[in-house]
């Protein structure tokens, strides 16, 4: 459903990209651009730590908004973790930095142990912090609210800590499929719950999934253990109206069988987001002309110099169709990264010049 | 060139099948089999530490026949770091226990300032250790080679250590594309006189060459800047006549491009080894049948349980054909790995019954 543009669309561009209607030039927002490249940010860390400012609304709130002070942006994506809807099931979720959980998921009977917790009580804290970012923002930005996708909520939960390629969920899987395919369920109905509410209650204007190690299991268990659950999650999503960014990062042989089931109507999304390696120009030509891509300059190319930004940035520019492209980095900003090289990628992507069209 | 089978054919299995010829049975091996699974293994290292294990040529052919004792093999991998050549160009690795280099590369005055060492001084230890391991083995048992790939060895070289997805090469990578050719030139060359070495001197049957991160840039970067210089090493490799295995592990998109070079001749190898991600049915139809494949069990599938894994590996058993597929992991062994679970593999994989004619 497109609403028809007219002259007084005041939505914002974020919003008329990702349902692939022309637009006077391509919005940009940055993964990660409320966080550790910022030194405000890092000053407010200091002082409250990570889950004092991700728990708190008007400090997340507050975090959400720093990056505005400096970068013209057009989104705000709220200020937490991907984690954050993980307490309500009575999970304790430690940052050392990166997620621990003490007493991981391991066995079909951690799964059906699991309680089911009302909506409103699923991160509460992260649904008023969007409220609170709303009131505040200008009315042509967006607000993006996010979770982590089901897959990779389960890979932390499993592992009990970010490792590479998550082997304990992965033997999870193999050992019991029924098993981990619950717990799948579970969290699909969890975040499905919690995007609706940061929508419907905290005014989110489109939401993001992300899929941080989409490409985890072979293709094969993909299909077979993922995908319905994905597939849920997004459709009970969709009934919102927002439109949805689904962010498949470390793809891997999984995009192919996830763009077979977006081919046959079976994984529903607004907007596809991949990370750099893959070819956003070739996706384009994949996917047609009727869903909205995001991304995917590489981050650690903002680690280079202004010269080599604009460059990177130009080139995207040229090879990717305007029309419902989203401007994103392919993954999240690095914590080192100069200001400088932010406003030499802001800077080419506002002064493109797109014909009258477009 | 493929030698004529013999009833007298008294070369290992594994040479027979890296050369795509019909064996009895499929060979198999296990990436990481000398190593942390073992409590032996665990009992030397905490004795001699990695460095002493790997730097001393009896050592480290000890622990290269150490899984010997309990497992029926068809070859033995030296045991040494994919690092091990670094030493001979003055650059000191730590383990810690990933690989940190303190003074990392990040200019291309850094590597123009390398040094070119003489190929008898690269890694000798290595060299040495693989004849003893020769000496000790039983005939019809292989022994392998290997070395890290130029872009896997840049990544610790420029980073200083292993990070997710290795921002700082990357970066290098944008901001200055020759500077980093010519690093992974530099490497190549390094890495190809090295597995000369390993072969001609050290009695390497067959070589492995580790790309861990092959997929760490867009396809369009490794065509450009990694293609030219892995094919390099390869064809330099080829002219001593072993075998060689390359392994893409974590290839996202640019496996295809590795396909493209390898259809157009230009990226020589006897056999393909990739993760568990892949399907190496559909690789063995894409390649056809003159090129080896070897793998991808999912290593994880190792920590769950004798019934499954007989299950996964004849699953794999029965979609890959015979002809030309060595049995592995996708990945190296996890330390935690029960040692019934490896006989559990190994019981399947020579309990298979192959037509004569294969």
């Amino acid at each position: 459903m497109k609403p028809e543009e007219t002259p007084q669309d005041t939505r914002p561009l974020l919003v008329r990209a990702l349902h692939c209607e022309p637009v006077p030039r391509r919005p940009l927002w940055i993964m990660r651009q409320a966080g550790r490249y910022l030194p405000e940010y890092r000053e407010l860390k200091a002082k409250h730590g990570f889950l004092g400012l991700a728990g708190n609304p008007e400090l997340a709130a507050e975090v959400t908004l720093q990056p505005f002070n400096r970068f013209a942006l057009d989104a705000a994506i709220i200020f937490a973790d991907i984690m954050s809807p993980i307490a309500s099931l009575g999970i304790d979720v430690r940052f050392v930095p990166g997620p621990v959980i003490d007493e991981p998921i391991r066995s079909r009977s951690d799964v059906d142990a699991l309680p089911s917790p009302d909506p409103a009580a699923v991160a509460p804290e992260v649904v008023e912090a969007l409220s609170i970012v709303r009131r505040r923002l200008d009315p042509e930005v967006a607000t993006i609210g996010f979770a982590g996708a089901p897959l990779t909520l389960s890979a932390y939960l499993v592992q009990g800590h970010g490792k590479t390629d998550f082997p304990r969920p992965r033997a999870f899987a193999a050992a019991d499929p029924e098993g981990f395919s619950r717990l799948l369920g579970r969290l699909a109905r969890l975040v499905a719950s919690f995007l609706r509410r940061q929508i419907e209650v905290g005014g989110a204007q489109a939401v993001q999934v992300f899929e941080s190690w989409a490409g985890m299991l072979s293709a094969a268990d993909w299909r077979r253990l993922v995908h319905p659950h994905l597939r849920e999650l997004l459709e009970e999503v969709g009934r919102s109206g927002a439109p949805r960014i689904l962010f498949l990062n470390h793809a891997g042989p999984t995009l192919d069988a996830a763009l077979e089931a977006s081919d046959a109507g079976e994984l529903p999304f607004e907007a596809l987001a991949v990370d750099w390696r893959h070819d956003l120009a070739a996706l384009r030509r994949r996917l047609g002309p009727d869903t909205a891509l995001q991304g995917n300059l590489d981050p650690a190319v903002l680690l280079s110099d202004p010269q080599t930004v604009r460059a990177k940035t130009e080139d995207l520019l040229a090879r990717v169709p305007a029309l419902g492209h989203v401007v994103n980095l392919g993954h999240g900003i690095q914590p080192d990264t100069p200001h400088e090289n932010v406003k030499a990628l802001i800077e080419t992507v506002r002064g493109e010049s797109l014909p009258a069209t477009v």
